[in-house]
């Protein structure tokens, strides 16, 4: 049964590469899962998108006429299909998928805030102000995913469906320090994206891109 | 099986009623699970509970000796023993594992920024500023969640642990009218708290804080 993944046909170049159909590909690639790109113009979204996805993001998957929108919830989908994403034994599931959460929920809102205060809203009259404590706090929530890593490779032992959200999340600090003035995080960042299946699923996305409409 | 799940002993006023455990609760109200509570003082909190919880927060869950943290993930983990909370047709469980993590990467961090502007760092210089963008956007995003609702009651077809995730997360909008003026919201929130379970869960928690550690 083939998947269908929605993803954009153009975006930014700051965008490139990390828009999050990647986190989908990248778990497809890690189980050997083919699948096909339904793209779409993010500038003139057809009408139906919505009906899909209700703020009109990608990804979305079809698996078989099941459709899936939320990357998180996507991810937790696929590994379902394969222990060497999402293990089996109950304890080893239940860290996966807590970490799983944790990504979506306790970290990526705090990237969320940084990417808008230096990228999205730099311009505006609070940003510069708010940056120094968002900064200090994301700091701090990332302290405390460095020592929950501990020495370990990955988050809930063997590299998972977690780790695939996480370190898409972590990829990028826009200048701020947060994660690369973290060297534990870098080094973790590092071994996820070294991965050849990362690798296939960033070529990909980057080759998906419209050259005429990056060009208009 | 009895489930013990961590939740404060103490917390401030404005948030008696609001932590996170209540979800929950809530879930295991819902489905007829019998619990316990672990309760922890916030302002102390016992060093081994940075292991189970990476953040020091609460709600974690222990069933059987299986550990998880996350409130996202023990919704799941509970909508798993029961289809009355995440249905086992595929489109439907679909739909509201996908509802699921929206409510926690697509909604909840615009609540959380709300919160923050218009209580935890209200008095910061750059809070004012920042809060009418702020409310404009996360309008907007609400709005698309009125339509996705449309004239349905829950999110994905029969109530489920989708729902417990966005109803406590629309509760309060901190007086900046982002759910109160949408009367669609009001009426989805009223509905879920209107719930026996709801109720239940709610007097356990507030049950459950310390008369004495609050006084003190």
């Amino acid at each position: 049964m083939t998947l269908t993944i929605t993803g954009f046909d153009w975006v930014p170049d700051f965008a490139k590469g990390y828009v999050r159909d990647l986190r989908v590909r990248w778990a497809c690639e890690e189980i050997g899962c083919e699948y096909r790109m339904d793209l779409i113009d993010p500038r003139n979204k057809p009408a139906d998108h919505y009906a899909r996805q209700p703020w009109g993001q990608v990804p979305t998957l079809d698996d078989g006429g099941v459709e899936w929108f939320e990357s998180g919830a996507i991810l937790l989908h696929l590994g379902e299909r394969s222990p060497a994403l999402l293990p089996t034994d109950p304890a080893a599931r239940a860290r996966t998928i807590s970490w799983l959460f944790a990504a979506y929920n306790s970290v990526e809102p705090w990237i969320f805030q940084i990417v808008d205060v230096m990228l999205f809203s730099s311009d505006k009259p609070w940003a510069e102000a708010r940056r120094p404590s968002l900064v200090a706090d994301a700091g701090k929530r990332l302290d405390r995913l460095v020592t929950a890593l501990g020495d370990r490779d990955w988050l809930a032992g063997d590299f998972s469906i977690a780790d695939i959200a996480m370190i898409t999340m972590l990829r990028d600090d826009c200048g701020t320090g947060v994660i690369s003035d973290r060297p534990a995080l870098v080094a973790y960042v590092e071994r996820g994206t070294a991965r050849p299946a990362f690798q296939r699923a960033l070529a990909a996305q980057l080759a998906d891109f419209n050259p005429e409409a990056t060009a208009a």
